[in-house]
């Protein structure tokens, strides 16, 4: 795991007439701020990738689908410098994923039908405060 | 339209890898505050409801499938007193839903695969402020 980076797992409530899936509550401990929410699709075997935000705080959940993350710390202070987190997050393993600024992600949808995350960020979308790289700029087996 | 019902209409945008459906935004005049977000699904044809909210400002959005949502109005005050409202919302009918407390609502999955919600609500969930009662309390056709 790296340094600010939480997992934490939902609730899936089941219904007679369909589930309820919880994604975030302001009195959780990983909530900060409420700027924003959207939703983001993948295609198959596509990476979304690789970002750096500056300032926003991403609370992720993927109720639709299965998507796989890639998180890299280049953070010179981290305690987790230099290292990779990667996890798979679809309806069956339901957990939140909370990625603090200054953190790599590049994310690929893992199924052929739809893989759609929905981001409850800390602020409105601003492009100044986001950096991207190529996919290649950052070591990672896609293929793997 | 019913009294302090809203219709506000997102944007979709084309991505080569997958594309960004918008949901809503602090800054966006239907924002009124942010208490939790939670999906709930609900199965071909089923009807969920009828529920009021005492409290919450729901903004609803339906990123997957198609939900045909009711909404009846017998606040004592309002200028739309006993009126309905009906809307399907879906990917290619990309709106975003909001419902002030005092109506009551209703919702019915139209589609054999997925229906999915996301509502954006003012308030975390407290069952003291929702009141329910059995769908045939509220004179509608579901089988229309």
């Amino acid at each position: 795991m790296l340094d600010g980076v939480f997992i934490t797992h939902l609730k899936r409530i089941y219904h007679e007439q369909g589930d309820i899936y919880h994604a975030i509550k302001r009195s959780e401990d990983s909530f900060s701020s409420f700027g924003e929410a959207y939703f983001s699709t993948v295609n198959f075997l596509d990476v979304k990738g690789w970002k750096k935000h500056q300032e926003m705080v991403m609370n992720i959940v993927v109720p639709v689908g299965s998507i796989k993350f890639v998180l890299f710390d280049d953070r010179p202070e981290s305690n987790t410098k230099n290292n990779y987190f990667e996890i798979v997050i679809s309806a069956s393993n339901y957990v939140r994923l909370t990625v603090p600024p200054g953190i790599w992600m590049a994310f690929q949808g893992i199924t052929p039908k739809q893989n759609l995350l929905l981001n409850i960020a800390s602020i409105e979308h601003d492009p100044r405060e986001a950096i991207s790289v190529p996919l290649n700029e950052i070591c990672y087996n896609w293929e793997g």
